[in-house]
């Protein structure tokens, strides 16, 4: 069925090869898949209309023997099917070596392990032409106080920042950095926890206008954050040059849903946020999934998961484009004065000691409703296609 | 009874007016305690041990015709305690006319009352001479996603910030400012949710090294974060310029429970990275409690929960300062190579080129145990006294 | 407007005078609302649709020396607009009295005036026509260990359950109890704090039938528990007396938002658990709404989120009606092999001593897909109106 | 050292098998330690102080070929240490056969699967002389809203009790069922997701007096619940069969941490219930840790972790009795009337129609202080070995 909510590369899907290709190992469980070749993922993800793959190093070269055979594969299979690897990743988690975490591990040795293995695949994502390299330090924290010193580890994780982004420079790759925070898990406590904690330590970098950010929307709710004020933030720093779409319910384990499922009314607003629907600035990257499909599912499920992900987005994203041109919309919007905050609150040429004396009527101020709820209800009823 | 956990002025702690006078009202039910007189709080404060006190405006000076007699009855108070004004505020967010925010509200008549309220205050700020002014702002947020325009909240936020820093300086006042972050209560999603967003918010203002953090333990908690992570890389951005220390039990409403009630590990780790034990700064402010004793107690219960925030203070100081003396932590820091992270991952002149060919025995790696969970027992038995 | 997604009384909405009557204070600031007549809000409610209201006694008769005349009034409005009493409820909360519960308070004393006003409410509630009587211990529990001797606690709360039935079958009323849990807030953990605790709880009193639950959309949600679950389990026990429906995202203060808002998809599925969509029971009772609308609000504000509230059931009652009508749905249930689970485990006749010795091919079983991603995803897009 | 925290076989202290033989495997990474041999567990947690091992099937006999071979040895094993076999349980989460669950499978063939492994297992823990059984449902329930019918999955789950029940009658096995509830993970929702939902659900069994519970710290906590009311109320109601200790931050993945980690002021009062020290009923049970020895650790951090264990639980305990024992906590619990509870509300031969007209001085209630402050900071102080 090929309807107005059918993905077409012009809307810059994109997948990680470890998402479909998860094979469902947990705490608590083996593998409830096989294997999946990359080579079958980039024809089916092609088929079902995405733009582009991402992956970890070892979710394409494990193997080092087969690696420029398994590389030139890869690249036909691109070639074949038009997809572009858009982002490239390096895995510094699974390995028993990085337990205590990679680029702020206490042993040193594994920080240089960590650093040689990133340098080797930076070589390999600017080859098959990523413009985007993330960082997500899944193992970079502590489940205790004093085993983690984390002044000196943030010393560490922004000394390896310097040194990544003057490889690049020097290798005249065209790439740039983005971070993924999480608050928790595999970790008690990750460093960087939020998009906030990552964009106050980019702040400090040598080279900050090559890091950006690549949040995930279940690891801002695991915090109780607001994934669209989170990634608004972002873009108001101009650094949203990455997105993770998923979907999960709050506190608790990583869901990695697929985007639409958990909390809906999020992703309504986050695709308004990612269209710069308000006064800020547009995303204009890939719209890239990092979801995993439920163990309960065979292969076919695998896909119907990953098709519905683009299909929930485009559906996401005809709300969004007939809310924002709903005219009772903008004016209810106008109602509710969203348009005042644009304007500045002191006037070019007025003086603070004048606001200082200034009289103002608080009690008409009280008075006032702000009409929030009517504007809501307005986004629900385009949110459930009941307008 | 004085015993080596009894406070005294060296000790620079801190209360806010609004805390021994929290009256008990939420939003279930009514008042539970008789409104509490500034000057007795000053001189029951001073008689417990603490140092220094800090108030909102409207907590001090609700009745602007007797401010004067209530500000020289208050200056007299302090006077003859000793006690001093170390920090002062601005409540935005009490009266209804706040009630979509003060510094980001929509209404741009609100944003302008917010601003001459603040002008005012940071006069009687300097006048008693505090050095430290925080902003909460508890207000500033949305519960749905239409109604605030999160890239112009923020602009007015940072133009406000910039406007109040300029006329901090204008007035020659020696006078920071310090923002207090929260994810949410009162309202659904507040802005600058936490210490990381308020960080990197404040990288973008015309002044930044005039603004800083007042965090507050139960408002990371409420996020599900780590307090004491949290105050360490403050501290490594040089931003911690106050603390808020107070009790919570996770993500749930704000409990405001006393020092040491709610997460007592974390409050040992917050006393231990407060103290800078590891190779961080240390804070070097006053030691504030920001919590509300609860309403099932009447008032001698409400000095004794603030005398219990400081008594759990020094008892968690001297059980801190015994864990990092003792040589067995010492050797047990050594085995987990929590002094390795200290060293640089690349040595001087080392290359990056040379990094990237090095080998590395990663299943030596693989196979060395931290010893973690020796070095946190050491620590639990030092909270526990049972060393 | 008229459409076929505007209530009627055979809707059976009904609405706390307290939602629409909250006046916005909360634990940060003062109300934002003036009082409103009960009266208005009856007329008001029925004009929108509802059928129903249902009131804490304080809400409707705090003045005793006026009661009868506000009694009088309240009848003639409601015998004037159609509208039904079909539940009541006590304020044991508000008072500073109940400021460690109220059947579970320590004071004796303040046990015996909690069931005092209990009988005296109840008389009310009988007199008006309720059928169902509310009761919501929202200050029985405890922020500290010590202070509440637990099993006691329990004690009491049964005695006080059984002497409430003991009084409404010695009065011959046709009154069911409701007990409505929560799992904090205000006070730090609350008894009974979930659906599963309060039905355990009913098992142990004198006279179990004539005690049911009143869950709350937002408190099992604050626990990050699956309300449908939890309602589908309230009717398995036959325990499901009431509903209260509203909003929430997740662990954290009690949000209260209207109903829809929150949880959207978890909103679907309880529409679908009330309704008895699967093989379990259906609700038979009036679909109650327990929200605040926000303190952004004015009046008009507050009637159009109680508009919204109702508005929204409908849309997701027709939503979940075609998805359960819709053939591709069922025959995706069957993929999914829903059915089988309806049949018993072991067949009539069969022994477990066979059961025992049977060979399974559990690979056979592992590598079958569920097909649970693509029944998810017909649910989506009937809910978001896209099929 | 042994010092009077140091166990012995008295303390009835009890360890899982799959708990000190963890191998580190979570969803991002592999294993970081080798699999452990049960005898040379059941050795090492002797020479410990434990008195006992509990297991699932697939720790001790994965390989059927090999089962009388390494039961031989492991019964010897225990025979040499004196060690006890408290509990048995059988895995029904690992395999990918039972990704839906086991006993609420949809699939009706994985359903006889899992109770046929389940009666296979009974005859061996009742061969071991394991007195309770566990089931631990986690795989029991659904990531989304149709998949599962959560009626007939009730019915199914009462079906298999009912059945597990018969079955030890039958074979005359001395042997009780405890239900180990959690609320998610790995599956999105888990059915009986929390102490009192699965008390309830016993109250619908055919043989209710042979099945309680198995509450474990983090899984209650994951729900922000008091652990220590939870296991109350399950005494209260005749169910605490069984119990895990271990460690949890709050809302979060489920953490595992040794115990005393975590919520550490919740364990201390976790020892206080388990001891029974208010009016409710003390366990008489194993103290049975069930937590995972962090993935940063090798071999001896593990045995470190499951020695520190038990050793918190004896300075808890030892903390809990001189609290208790304490007369000023005594005077406190007194001025707190706390003792108070354990009076019925209303006097034998009292009538409710007299408590209904009784006077109540209502505002003499609301100026009682509770004293709840003064009483906690004494279990603070006891707990921090500070008194």
């Amino acid at each position: 069925m090929s309807d107005s909510y059918t993905p077409t590369p012009e809307d810059r899907f994109s997948f990680g090869l470890w998402t479909v290709g998860w094979q469902g190992v947990d705490v608590f469980g083996g593998p409830v898949r096989d294997p999946l070749d990359p080579i079958e993922s980039v024809h089916r993800l092609a088929e079902l209309g995405a733009a582009a793959v991402t992956f970890h190093d070892d979710d394409l070269v494990p193997d080092d023997t087969e690696r420029q055979t398994t590389l030139d594969k890869f690249t036909k299979a691109l070639s074949d099917t038009g997809l572009h690897v858009e982002m490239a990743t390096t895995n510094l988690f699974g390995h028993a070596a990085f337990k205590d975490g990679a680029l702020t591990a206490n042993d040193r040795d594994v920080r240089r392990y960590a650093l040689s293995k990133l340098l080797r695949n930076l070589d390999l994502a600017a080859e098959l032409g990523a413009g985007t390299y993330v960082l997500w330090g899944g193992r970079e924290g502590a489940e205790s106080g004093a085993s983690k010193d984390v002044a000196a580890a943030l010393d560490r994780y922004r000394e390896s920042m310097n040194l990544l982004c003057e490889y690049v420079v020097e290798q005249g790759y065209d790439i740039r950095f983005a971070i993924e925070p999480k608050p928790n898990e595999p970790r008690g406590d990750i460093l960087l926890p939020t998009i906030g904690h990552a964009l106050a330590f980019i702040g400090e970098l040598d080279r900050p206008e090559l890091v950006g950010l690549n949040p995930e929307v279940g690891h801002e709710e695991m915090a109780g954050l607001n994934y669209a004020h989170g990634i608004t933030q972002a873009l108001w720093h101009d650094k949203l040059f990455h997105i993770d779409l998923n979907g999960q319910h709050g506190p608790r384990y990583d869901q990695d849903l697929r985007f639409g499922a958990g909390n809906l009314r999020g992703a309504f607003w986050t695709v308004d946020a990612i269209e710069g629907a308000g006064s800020g600035k547009a995303y204009d990257g890939y719209v890239h999934f990092d979801f995993k499909p439920p163990r309960t599912e065979d292969m076919d499920g695998v896909w119907e998961s990953a098709r519905a992900c683009m299909r929930n987005y485009l559906i996401l994203r005809s709300r969004v484009r007939a809310f924002r041109a709903d005219p009772e919309v903008q004016e209810a919007l106008t109602a509710s004065r969203v348009d005042q905050l644009a304007v500045p609150t002191l006037a070019a040429g007025e003086s603070l000691a004048a606001l200082r004396e200034e009289k103002h009527d608080i009690d008409a101020m009280a008075a006032r409703g702000m009409g929030f709820e009517r504007l809501d209800q307005l986004a629900m009823e385009h949110l459930l296609g009941a307008r």
